[in-house]
C-alpha cells in the first residue's frame, strides 16, 4: 500500500470518441491523484490478438506493482468474464477473452479473481455496452490505490483463463519457421521469433522469396536496403533503412518467414 | 481549496500540432502538479455542436470539482465573450459560443462570469487567435488551484449565454421521433432519445425504411445483427453487432429515426 | 532540486504502437510521480525539421525548468551522439541530429552533455534501435528528478552540436521574403517572417499570384476570405476564415512568400 500505483490503459476506442476520458474520469472518482499512463488507444476495433501483442510489449517496461487496465471487448454484455489477474510483472484487469494471452505467456498467472464484486464498481447497475467504464476502470483504481486483489471477486482456476492461439514458430533443418506477428507505424515487421534464439549466431530471414541480410542496428546500411535485426521489443524485425519494409516487401502480418543461420552475402 | 481539482480538456486542435501541448505548458506555470486529463482533441474542425455534445457526455463521469476546459472557438479574437460557468456537475471554461449548450440542458448554470480579469490570464496582450492558451487554460489553471471563480470576472445574466438549438424529440401516435445525434470510432449512431423513456417498455427503432430490433447487449446477436439498445451515455443507440452501424446501415448524423413501441419480430 | 520537473515528449512514433507508453514506463521506473506532458508523437516519420519547428514553437510556454525529451532518430544505432543541452528555456534531451536547431536559435546553448554515462540509461545494453527508450527517457527522468546535466556525461562543445540549415529570411526592397515553413491542422500556413519584424507597419503577403490582407484576429472577415496576421506562435501566417488556406490557396510547406509594406486595399 502505501504509495499510488501506476494504472496503464490500453484500449480499441481510439481518440476521437470522449470514452478514454470518461474511464480516467471514474478512476479521478476513486482517487484523483491517481497517474495514468496511456498505452495506444488504437488497436483496431475488436482485434483481441493485437492488443495482447501490444500488452504484452508494453508492460515488461513498467514497475511492477503497475495496473495495467486492457480492453478490447467484442463480447460485452455476454457471459464472458471480467477478470484480475497477478503476475510477476503487474496486475492486470480486463475481459476474460484472450486479451491477457500474450502476457501469459511471457510471466503465468499468480492469482487470477472474477469480478464480482460490485462494491468496487462505478454503480450496481453497469451498462452492459460500456464495462471498461462501470467495471473495469473502477476496479482498477481501487486496485492502484492500494486495494489487495483479494477482495474483487472470486478466485478462479487460472488454467481456466481464455487463451488465445498465438502462432507458434518451430525448429527446422537451417534454422527456424515462423510468422509476421505486427507492423508498426514506421513499416517494420515483428516477427514471432524471439532473438534471444539467434544470439551469438550468424542468421537472416528468407520470406516471399527474399533474403534480408542481418546487420545490427537500422543505421548499419544505406538508405532502401531491406535489413533484419533483433528489434527493441526482443523480436527478430524486418525493416527497410530510411523506409517501410511494409510497403517496399509487400509482406504483412500473417506472412511466414524462416530464419536461417549463416546467410549468404547479398 | 486545499486539495487540488482535476482539470480535463477538450478541442477540435487535434493531436498532431503542439497547441494542446502548449495550453498544458499554460497550466503548468501556474501550478505543476495539476492534473490534466484529455477528454478529445478530435472535434471536427470549429464544429461546436459535436463538441457540445462531447462534453455533456463525459462531465458527468467526473467529480464535480473538476474544471472542464473546452476549446472549439471559431469566433476566437471577435467580440464573443470567454466564459467560467459553474453547474452542478463541475466548473466550465471556455467561449461563450454555444459549447456549453448540452451541459447546461443536463444541468443548469449556477453561476456565469465574463473572464475579464487578465491577472489571471497568461499575458495582459493575449494572441487574438489562440484564447485557448492565453486566457482559457490559464483561467482553468488558477480555478483548479483553488481560485473562487468570483474572482475570474464579472458576473452574467445566465439566460444571456448563447445555446445552440439542438435537434429534440417529439412525442407521436406510435412512439417518439428524433434524429442520430452523433457516430462514434466503432459504427454505432447515437440517437437523441433517452433511453429512461423507453424503461420498462417494449420497442425498437425504425430508420430509413429498416426496422432494428432492441436488444439489451451487443453480445445477444450473432454477427451482423442490426441491433438498438440503450448505450452507456444513456441514449438510444444503433449497432451492429461486430460491425459498423453506419456503414451496414448507410445512417448518418442528422438522419431522423423513430422508437415504436411493441416491435414487430423481425 | 526539491521539487520534481515536468517532462514532456515530442516524438515521430505515432500513438498507435506502444513507443510512446513504453518511455512513459521507463520515467515511471525512475520515479513514478514524475508528470509528463506528450507535446506531439505526429511529427512525420524521420522529419528533423518538422520536429525541430514544433519543439521550439511549443518550449517558451512552459515552466524554465522543464525537461524536453524529443526522439525523431532515423541514425538511432549509428554514431551520431546522444545529447543533453541546457539553455533558459530548459532542459533538451534527445539525438544530437539537427532536432534542437529550432530551439538553439531562439536561445543559445548554455552547457551541452554527450550522453555516455550509462548508469543513468535503462540498461547498460541498450537497443541499437530504440534509444529513446534505453538512453533518452531514463536521462531525462534523472534529470527531472533532480540530477544534475552535469552528471548525465561528458561536456561538448556547444558550437559541435548538429545545426539544420533552416531556412531563413531577407530583406527586400518593398518588405521581406520568406517561405512557408509549417501548415497545422486547420490549413493555416505559418511562414518563417517573425511577427514582431512588421509591428506597427501596414503590411500584407504576396503569394503565388494572390495577395492577401492582413488583419488582426480570424472573426474579423466573412467565411472564406483569406488572411494575414501574426499567429500565436508569434510567425507570420496565411490563414482562411472558417476554412484551410492550404486547400484553398493550393500553398504548401516550402513555397516561397513576401511581405510587403502598405497592402492595396483588396
Amino acid at each position: 500500500m502505501g504509495r499510488a500505483r501506476t494504472i496503464t490503459i490500453l484500449t480499441d476506442f481510439g481518440l476521437s470518441d470522449v470514452y478514454v476520458g470518461v474511464m480516467k474520469g471514474v478512476i479521478a472518482l476513486v482517487n484523483p491523484r491517481l497517474k495514468v499512463i496511456d498505452l495506444t488507444h488504437e488497436i483496431p476495433p475488436q482485434d483481441i490478438a493485437t492488443g495482447s501483442f501490444a500488452l504484452a510489449q508494453a508492460c515488461e517496461f513498467f514497475p511492477h506493482d503497475t495496473v495495467h487496465l486492457a480492453v478490447v471487448d467484442p463480447g460485452v454484455g455476454s457471459s464472458r468474464k471480467g477478470v484480475a489477474i497477478r503476475t510477476k510483472q503487474g496486475i492486470f484487469v480486463g475481459p476474460d477473452n484472450g486479451l491477457f494471452s500474450g502476457v501469459l505467456k511471457q510471466s503465468p498467472a499468480l492469482l487470477a479473481m472474477e469480478l464480482n464484486c460490485p462494491q468496487y464498481w462505478r454503480t450496481f447497475d453497469p451498462a452492459p455496452t460500456f464495462h471498461g467504464r462501470d467495471i473495469f476502470a473502477s476496479v482498477a483504481a481501487h486496485l492502484a490505490n492500494g486495494l489487495s486483489i483479494a477482495k474483487v471477486g472470486t478466485p478462479m482456476d487460472v488454467s481456466h483463463l481464455v487463451s488465445l492461439k498465438l502462432p507458434g514458430f518451430s525448429q527446422i533443418a537451417d534454422g527456424y519457421a515462423g510468422v509476421i506477428q505486427a507492423a508498426d507505424r514506421f513499416g517494420n515487421l515483428i516477427t514471432n521469433i524471439p532473438g534471444l534464439i539467434v544470439e551469438g549466431l550468424d542468421w537472416g530471414v528468407h520470406s516471399g522469396g527474399t533474403t534480408i541480410r542481418r546487420v545490427t542496428s537500422y543505421a548499419d546500411q544505406k538508405a532502401g536496403t531491406p535489413i533484419s535485426l533483433v528489434g527493441g521489443h526482443g523480436f527478430i524485425e524486418i525493416a527497410v533503412v530510411g523506409g517501410s519494409a511494409r510497403q517496399s516487401l509487400g509482406l504483412k502480418v500473417g506472412d511466414q518467414i524462416r530464419i536461417f543461420r549463416s546467410p549468404r552475402a547479398s
